[in-house]
């Protein structure tokens, strides 16, 4: 799926350092389009808000709201309605495709889509895709209408059905073609993401007007630029039952260790969030922070240091943690049962049995483990309220783009306010965890866990004159810039 | 910790085959204990209750309740509050120890024990001892008062800790008798009924004034003579949501399966009653229906034609299912690899990956396999309503029976009453579903799966003539007689 | 709706005393009705077990299940599948109608008469009609199949829809006999249950083949003669969280008082089991225990004396509790404010606005009351498992009845075992809780509360010589046989 | 309290128009204060931490992030620990007081700045004040220690208790100096941080060394400045319970009507985000919004129409809504009846009998009206993950303030970093919705309710070439501000 040599980039500058990162329109490719006033200019609801409509020149910084004069780093396109609008809704063909695994919101993002497109622009014509990217081609699809969808925000799972893979690109625009479709809104994370960039340059390339407009997802948050991912919130909510367990379990019995695993393949926010909102854990390890087992402070002194202190710990580990040590354990087990390692690369299946061994090899104390994945009970679970507003504003966000004609974008909040991205920006890297940041100096204060460094590893430049804006700028842009700025996304 | 020598069964007959099987008293071997009157008698609560006290002849039948001179096979002696007491309250020093796995209610029982001490007979003296049998010997005791318990109810656990084995008789009595405890209050499960036993064998031996009262403990409802173990309805009920989570998953993708490991490792009560409840599951595979994988009426082509039919299912298994099955997997994989082989011997991670296998070996079909393990989350929570009910008069019942001076007994509901049932009764076998009863039939007819029995394994006779007393009695002592008078237990 | 004088109890005695309040059935009144043989006979899940068809004479006694030949007391027809049924599963036309307030389980027993009907018996054509007896004649209906069903139970409410009243006996049945339906099934309390037994009664002087099966629902479980209520067991649990609310609200100000009302308008059950369960509950009233407000052993005193002691307090009031007392308040406070005095009505308000008063007169204390009125959220939950289960027998056995060709019945468990109960049975009286029986003394005894009844009302008689069987058939009969027996609905 | 001329507020100006609007510092009326250096420079936990402290110049603007050189508009001092501290934690003496209702999250607050003080700063002593301001005077106190606090997150309500009123300044100021506590940690409403401003006041005016801190409590979310208020998420989850409820009771009756009372008695954030959240409301009135009953675009008008149209209607109100209407009605009424004038004072009930009175005035429909006020089930329940993570950050900042020696203050979340806050700035006015923004807009658009406003109140000018600054400023000034950043408040 290499598009990097196909896509320029439309990058914008300005004065005194400001750059936009604009998002592509139909009217890069489509010359002459017509467009028509946009029908909320008659919608009462909107008819009492000072200033409804997006300013052309509006635009979103990475750091702080500010517009083409005022200067000073990246910028993105403010999300929201727009006096012209592209489509007519009459003409409007809309289609609505989830792929991957499951994450809570799904199903509140598809309503909304339905809804927004519905009651805000009277579009009548949407469609859902079933089963992911192989659904355009392989599948029925399924008519959604607002009295399909009424009731789909409080259940789990996704109506629409999901799955991984699938992709053929030509066979997925043939079929957007076939079916007469002038709006695509593509739900999944990056994987996904990168499918709904090929898909676009396809269509770019045939020269349709077919908007295509993602909405990333990832429970895990791991997605970059945009503040957090939808899902994430009721996720750490959830979390906290499987802990709260881990605990009584932990407590109850003498030397009781209670190990969670939580999602997070790349990145630990899921496990740091649930580890500060629970206040039971002990220790949490995540795929950015590396850690050791044996000798002085590792692991399993840090536990034995535990059991002796309070009796009991629970430990929460990331799915993707300590990756390395579990590929070097399972080399040096050999190859015989393939079966028996295959379970054995389930971090927290791994890490338990590491434990045990421990505790039986030195005899020094019983101890008694207890292990909780709760993943897939998390995963399914509807979203609570604050993820059913964020997926509100995501989804009307999306169809105000296409309807203006924007295409190749995703949506999500950049500090606070909704934008629209570029697919690469939210393709090329991932969200990550900084362990050098203060809410994992948090962490590491409410659990008293090591930090599982060596005196070498340690950044020590702390004096006070140092220029204090790096400090900003750096978390800012790291470690908690999707939770500084969680719910941000209810203000586009 | 063989008893059946020492102690001979108190067995009482009557007229008409009457026959009581009765619980020691503390009279059998101290002679001249003084009695006093029940300090109830003053209690206005009670004041209007017609006939309080429960009359000396009263006994519960496994069938009915009824009284000496109405005959017909084997009673209990009914619990109550009796009119003579063989404790003064000011020297009554209790003991409470939790041993066993965790199940929700442990806290309302302890808890109960003591309001029903304190508030009913006016004890003041009752000990926590902590961490299972092994803390009469080993560990610091709590001081338990109403004010300390009193909010223990809403939490999972054990507030007094527990562990398992740790029974050393004579160090146990010794303990006792050093402190001065009068009554012990024992529960956990069978194994730990076992020990009470041997601990009331022990004091008996020695002649010492101290009531042993077992409180039967088992999450699984595995537990003969009574009609439900507490904790049971709670684990049914939080197994909900692990099971709405496989559904959920396995409706969102092509394929879907979602295995749901649930409690059970003799008898496939929580399983069967989940399932029932549930109304998404489309197998349930228990210890006592023995099944097949491969080959016609097998579990592989039941999975193949759900997933044509259906496009996803749902699979629970109890953790005691298919051991048979299992322990030969194992030892056809070879010893190679101990820890691998450890996590196989989990039924559940077991069955998934066999499923997985086939599939794979097939080729016919991809699916999509989600394993949700939640039995630590399910024994970690706090009782529900009903199980707080009903664990209230479990602690009421054994409170009444150790002032009344009876010793060596178990309290349980049966039929629906409470009673005093010899330990020899609750430990010599267990309770399991009975395959050919009707609660069983209505599971098959629920889910469609196939019953995994071949012809000759059916019992045929279904005659209308037979005398149809044999049913009603075979069901009344097998499958359903826990349930049939779940709570039963509500009216001693 | 006067039916006393045109229906005859249908009684057949026997031996020893032996009565059974036998149902109607078709044939009663159709002569040469053919019979076929049950499907189910071919159904492999019931393949297995032993005896599935109920004897043409088997009963169940309102205290034992026994058979003809084994006397005592009154008896119900067992229920069950017969191996004869009077419908060919193609010529079934069944409707289903839900009438009166809100109960948790409404749309499980929906689902499994659908789902019964369907999978049991092939029985394709189902009609669900819309908004309760009214619907009709006044309303379209809706098709019911398994797929529509499916979901239903997960959520609360009925999704046929309900009203009170609107039972014009001659438009319903003109509609029955128009539409063709000859199954006919009725899900509502008291009030419904009298309107379905005349509906039968007209259908029965028409001579149609139509089989009227009704399903007895009642929040607060005061039906007579059966167990207990679909729908109980769930809102005893949901009650928990407003009891806590309250409790919670009371600790965190100094003398702090919570007062919680619960359903009940006639009987106490709700209240008196959710306070119970809950332990937290300082105070319980309810319609069949008068109280008294001020002086000596009145309400005010004691709320004083738990303020004194504790600091807070809470009291739950069922909301037929203290009529008496409300009444009279609203006739001396004069007619002046309609709608004040509407509101007055509402117990809770009306003992909270009293219990200010008293302290806002008596300047002693200051106090801060808070009122939880949790009614609507509690009937609208869905039902919890242990309900789900029961609910699927209750729809079963109306199924297999109405194919037997009963009609003009109730179902519902009786000590334990479902059967078919005559009409006029379930309509003549109510269910109470009686509180000279255990249960409410262990309440009393578990809040402190005094018992409001003044020396001459307690009966004195506590004598041990008194014959005991007497206080165990009250008891029976009484209290607690709906607890006694609670799910024992669960083995019919 | 007129503190206005005692107090002068610490408005620091820089260049091009920045203006620091700073707190006191003990060094204001104290000179020569000892420091230390923060014992945090020892703990490894921070050690990995680039940039811990806090620049002794680093602000937190109202819009951005920036230091004294960066200009533009007002800014707060930076929440944050400090190089120098100017307590020797074995000399700290610190006491906590809750004051006004309850609001999820007090108990996590509370564990908080116990925990806080222990474990980053060796902080030993802590005293709790039972009961509110009162409890500095008049009850005994509570000695707080991680251990007494280690679960009370987990319950609702505050460990501490409350009170309103019993503000005494001179009284608690004795009581402050004679205890010898040097930091008062004060968490509650406006009315209580007004308290807190005073007794600040003598304070300084008796030129103690006493740390003062607010902690900011509404579960309203009306403080100004701060982006929101802890225990508000939760808030607006729960609520989700009640409207679920209002919508099944609603849907399950034939125009049927669900009134839900929700709290905000000057502001309806918690009313809009539950309506937002939920998608099942119809109508969602708050004080901020005035509406009228009667007539064209009126209430009763938009409720028969959403009935013809959809058969049903849910309608949520916040508890400050329709004051002025409602004294209308209170006062035409007359005075004869106190009581249930008092009750019509609920808005809810009130409201809900309007509705009443309307239809069967008109006789036009029949409707069926359940009302639901949820506020002390949703005050009391325990605070969710997301507001666990929010008040540790409150409780830490408020923790490192009073260590480094600021006084006088209150902490919050700005625009997404915490701040202190002066205390005028707080209490001065309240955060209202503005029915000019967005959110209100959306609101609006998901409920299609009118918007009660006559053509002359819209405001209409929304021509694009307006500047567009201004409606971003509008913005973040007002309606948004709080959601906005809602967790933003998750990084200091």
């Amino acid at each position: 799926m290499g598009t990097s040599d196909s896509y320029k980039p439309n990058t914008v500058t300005g004065a005194a350092g400001y750059v936009l990162e604009d998002v592509p329109h139909l009217t890069d490719y489509i010359h002459d389009l017509p467009t028509c006033s946009n029908p909320l200019q008659d919608n009462p609801s909107y008819s009492v808000v000072k200033q409804y409509f997006v300013n052309a020149d509006d635009s979103v910084a990475q750091k702080i709201v500010v517009h083409k004069d005022s200067p000073r780093g990246t910028h993105f396109r403010r999300a929201g309605p727009r006096q012209k609008v592209y489509f007519e809704p009459d003409d409007v063909h809309a289609c609505i495709v989830t792929c991957g695994g499951l994450c809570p919101g799904l199903n509140t993002v598809i309503r909304e889509i339905v809804c927004g497109l519905y009651h805000m622009y009277g579009v009548k014509k949407v469609l859902g895709i079933d089963g992911g990217y192989r659904g355009f081609y392989a599948r029925n699809t399924i008519t959604l209408t607002p009295k399909v969808v009424n009731d789909i925000h409080k259940r789990g799972g996704t109506t629409l059905g999901t799955s991984r893979g699938g992709h053929d690109t030509n066979k997925i625009v043939d079929s957007i073609q076939n079916r007469g479709i002038n709006q695509v809104y593509i739900i999944g994370g990056d994987g996904t993401q990168r499918g709904a960039s090929v898909i676009f340059e396809e269509i770019r390339r045939r020269g349709l007007k077919v908007a295509v407009a993602g909405i990333p997802k990832t429970i895990d948050n791991d997605i970059p630029v945009i503040d957090r991912s939808f899902g994430f919130d009721t996720a750490v909510e959830e979390a906290q039952r499987a802990i709260n367990a881990a605990h009584v379990e932990a407590e109850s019995v003498e030397n009781g260790i209670g190990v969670v695993k939580l999602m997070g393949r790349y990145s630990g926010f899921i496990a740091m969030y649930a580890t500060l909102a629970s206040r039971d854990v002990d220790c949490c390890l995540i795929p950015e922070s590396p850690f050791y087992l044996e000798g002085p402070g590792g692991l399993f002194e840090y536990i034995e240091k535990r059991l002796r202190e309070n009796g009991h710990m629970v430990l929460v580990i990331a799915e993707g943690a300590g990756q390395d040590l579990l590929s070097e354990s399972i080399q040096s087990m050999g190859k015989q049962d393939a079966s028996g390692n295959k379970l054995l690369q389930d971090v927290g299946l791994w890490i338990s049995q590491e434990i045990k061994d421990h505790f039986s090899k030195q005899n020094k104390m019983v101890m008694n483990l207890k292990y909780i994945d709760p993943t897939y009970m998390i995963r399914a679970v509807p979203s609570n309220a604050s993820d059913n507003v964020y997926c509100t504003l995501l989804a009307h966000s999306a169809v105000h783009g296409a309807m203006a004609g924007y295409t190749g974008f995703t949506v999500g909040p950049v500090n606070g306010r909704h934008a629209y991205i570029p697919f690469y920006r939210i393709i090329e890297r991932q969200n990550n965890v900084v362990i050098t940041d203060r809410m994992w100096a948090r962490l590491l204060s409410s659990t008293n866990q090591p930090s599982f460094l060596s005196a070498k590893d340690v950044i020590e430049d702390k004096r006070e004159d140092e220029p204090p804006t790096q400090m900003l700028d750096d978390e800012q842009y790291s470690n908690d810039n999707y939770m500084v700025n969680k719910d941000v996304c209810h203000a586009s």
